[in-house]
């Protein structure tokens, strides 16, 4: 197998030191080179000193990076910045996998609305392939661009998938509630993320609205093929990487039928040959440490008092599932590589 | 004011030793004796440094103790030791404010079910009174034998009162997603609750069943005098003390006509002389913080999007509103002192 | 007794709201303004909703805030802003307690070189007082303008004062190395300490020299009267509040004529009328929650092995007895309050 | 490479697991069986569901199990139990990796007296190695026996390795000041590490003596040839994994020519060759968590203000470095095997 040539846009980010930790130890990638307009000059190492001995690059500018050059280009900047460099690396052959929300929406004035800004190149939101593996697989083959979820809409769409595909819920009640480690919010300074004001605490954010709704709405409609109306409360934990999503869907009379051990294997059954979602027994509670550092979503199914909801509990890390790990998924798939290439770590517990 | 002389049942948990912070401070009362069977002939302060200069006590056998002089006792002992001592307290005339579950249900085979022992006093359960000030204030006043209430089910119900008080929501679709940290475990040695179990990790536990879920549908059935259908999941948040409660209903159409402005208006005239419930601006996010330490229930009131569900946020310290600091609170109200005696310390904040 | 009327300038940061906590409850005190200029306009219960039904202050601008209308002027802002508002609050008859490093250091030489700036007013270094009761009460009675210790040299010179006090160690190689909770750290928003990067980690910092590094030899020199070499390593905790100074020194022949016991009584007679310094069993190991939340510094005395090394353990709550708690200590000696006014809660825990 | 077939002894601890997790993933190595008297007859992913997809074994009756047929044991069981084991095992011929503390030390008195038994095979002391590779590596690749060293040993150890074998300090006032997470304190119900008590605070603990004490002295006097006093002072760290020594020695004349540059090269090129042990920058501060899930040990030297007393900061992996890691690693060099194989992984940071 040939090596794939890779750059990433936007490197000093959580994503960006995820993505090296994965790609550097990935058996048939070689990261050519990685970018940062405030630490250009400077080693990755002295940054993120975790990563001697696996990385010798300097990140580079931008403008001076040679990105043209690689296979494949992962843009780990924020909300904002891919939509500016898609259209010249796709036009310079590169592909492109973009980490942020850039492509994920097709409507761009839903995606202008929520992100406040116009859309450097909504012609482009069209060919984007929207990177969850469980369902578009075979998209994500051909893919120049990819759309690579976001880390709540990974696991909320994972964990409601099955009951949408079967139609075993009412549609116009979902209820996601989620909650994320802080890294999820990145490495920019900001008071809200300091450790004073997060750690020994526990808080919802977001409530009347947060941008990965419609991202995680428009999923499920399409899994759905209807109108979905779906709560979503995220929480912020005093951890550094987890998210875990507990769902709720009232089951309609179809889904009614079937007792706790049947919805579970429903969703044995529909994710058996999917490398990175694991069913547990029904019943049982996931904690997100069992899934710390790896690609990894593990599911659980519960009908509490055997009564009309359905609750979901999926777990995933944020980092990896939920982001570098899935973006690496991706493009394996795009490269023609396993699936599973540089992926195999086991979590980190304890 | 005539002094209360108390005495404490159980004094080395948690919620033993955050009474004797709030009593040692308390300028009515006077702590007599506080018993353990573990640790008798302990110097409190040799178990719990943080009091030294504020408590002389030694741990007493129980057997030994002159609990019968003592006007109030608190019972902060497991589950199950309660109801062995509370025919005895009260044959000698104290009061008793019990914060374990033995007399909080008023169906005894309910309570036998989920607790899982033969209860021995089955016929006290009519006498005792449930303390939830915020419902039963004028009960607790005479109350001779105090039944205090949960930590999640404190902040449940305080959650959804003026919705159930009010007839807007549907009853029978109530969701409950709650967060506690790990004091709520208590202070027993157990691995699940170990530091590099809990860290850095979340997850829910006891969704097929909770033993709050009886106590916390008997609350709101007696508030809105209906059935009620909840379904309740529990989590541990890697944090010591906070309950965070996410709470769900669908408004019905009478509920359904009111904006978020005007529901959190019903919550802040329905508390509007409560010391200890406070309802932020509406769409707000209490943090669990916000509380630490002090015996405030905070809340907020949410209808996202505008759609038919209502979410209402509540937090509070599990060990003070959920545990010691209501029970003092129901003390106050039992002797006759100012309610908020003993009450007044401001949240540690960071 | 005449309430003291106080102002707090800089208000936003952790040292400001902790000043807020404990006036806010203090028996004598009236908090009359509050100034902060990225704040201005704002409730303070809208930054700190702990403080809600306890302050109902705004937060000022600087230059509009009646300041000079205050007894006493607590400045709680960054380093460089005390020393130009002192002479100003001074002239009007203002007394003032700068909780800042700008009045800790009588050499305007090291100040300077250490704090990188140029001193505003360096006529007024010799007329501060430093404000360490246990060793300065008389001065602090009569001081007008009161330099408030660093949290780092509050622990380390409680810590080593009885041995130097009483010449019994080498003092050309004393270590200090000390660890200290994140919240000394402030509440800017910057990199290094957001929970993603200081959480689950531990590392040293600012071991080739510290700014509190010439406070403690100064403090520790005024002691003994004579020169001291000292070694300070300073290390991040992953945790919110509190320090941990452990503490070494070579005893002299003098000194190592002492037994453990012997060294823990010459601390315990030392500090025995000393309302905040609790010395602790020989050989106890103080844990930094024993004190959340308290004014109270916990110290034990060690002698490993009976060799020449004495090992002292030294907790204490940066935000209270290593900033905001002395201040207010000082305030009450300054005021002629009851020196404890204000200062009795007992710590958090658990 | 023929496959080395292994099995683990007392498998359900944190080394066990952690074990697991580098052995799974390790390309030359089969594991046959992992015992464990409690948990015999569950799948060792009920325990720890991290480990499914790439562990299908089951929990074994230590009575039961083939261990005979392994090439390779490992002992994870507290201290005490592979000295029981070690005899008939060497005798079947497999070669034994100890984690636990029974073959470190070489005095049968010293031993018994630390750890308060008798020992069961004081004759195998004298054959056993100590597993520090940057030591003893052409001891380790011919042992049948081998002690693998403690967590506190192998970081003070390898820090101050090069100033005792170039003889550049004073060897009786050498100071230790180490700092722990929590999973070294192992996996037992014990209230001292419940999350509640340790998280949010941090604490010393053995300083009067601990178990590690006679362990580092003896290697550290196998190093320089001669007497050695230590003071070792233990720390708690609110954190799960991580160890920072903080070392502090006083410079002998040879040492006090040296610059901190020249010290630093010192250390840079006694560890050139040692794949698993980094020397940083001079006045660098490693973090723990650059280590965090990798083998390897990172150090930093400081020599403060040029004075006479040279600092050094070491942090590594307990779990790894500091006993799984370093016993795979151990297990590779006796085995014929690249020394690195399956300790590859990069630290997970954040």
């Amino acid at each position: 197998m040939a090596n794939v040539s890779v750059g990433i846009i936007g490197g000093t980010g959580y994503t960006g030191v995820e993505l090296l930790r994965l790609l550097s130890a990935h058996p048939h990638v070689v990261v050519k080179c990685i970018t940062s307009r405030s630490e250009a000059g400077k080693a990755v190492t002295e940054i993120y000193p975790s990563l001697s001995g696996a990385c010798d690059l300097v990140f580079e500018d931008p403008e001076a990076a040679d990105l043209h050059a690689c296979d494949v280009i992962f843009s780990a900047a924020p909300n904002g910045v891919a939509m500016q460099h898609a259209p010249g690396l796709l036009n310079a052959g590169c592909r492109v996998v973009d980490l942020s929300a850039d492509f994920r929406l097709r409507d761009v004035a839903v995606w202008e609305k929520w992100y406040g800004m116009t859309h450097a190149c909504p012609d482009l939101l069209g060919d984007s392939v929207y990177g969850l593996p469980e369902l578009h697989r075979e998209q994500i083959r051909s893919a120049r661009l990819l759309a690579n979820p976001g880390c709540y809409p990974t696991a909320v769409q994972l964990g409601f998938l099955p009951l949408l595909e079967n139609g075993l819920v009412e549609t116009e009640s979902l209820i996601a509630d989620a909650k994320s480690g802080v890294s999820g919010a990145g490495r920019s300074a900001s008071v809200g993320i300091l450790f004073s004001e997060v750690s020994d605490s526990f808080k919802a954010y977001g409530v009347p609205g947060h941008r990965h709704l419609p991202e995680i709405r428009q999923g499920l409609e399409d899994i759905c093929g209807g109108n979905v109306e779906l709560v979503f409360t995220p929480h912020l934990l005093p951890m550094i990487r987890g998210i875990h999503a507990t769902l709720y869907a009232r089951l309609n009379s179809a889904g009614a039928e079937l007792s706790v051990d049947e919805l579970t294997d429903l969703y044995t059954s529909r994710y058996q040959d999917e490398p990175f979602v694991d069913i547990m027994p029904p019943e049982s509670h996931p904690d997100t440490r069992s899934v710390r550092g790896s690609n990894h979503c593990r599911i659980a199914v519960h009908r509490p008092q055997g009564g009309r909801t359905v609750t979901v509990l999926a777990v995933e890390d944020n980092l990896v599932k939920g982001a570098a790990g899935q973006a690496v998924q991706n493009m394996n798939l795009m490269a023609g590589l396993p699936e599973t290439a540089g992926l195999e770590a086991i979590a980190l517990v304890p």
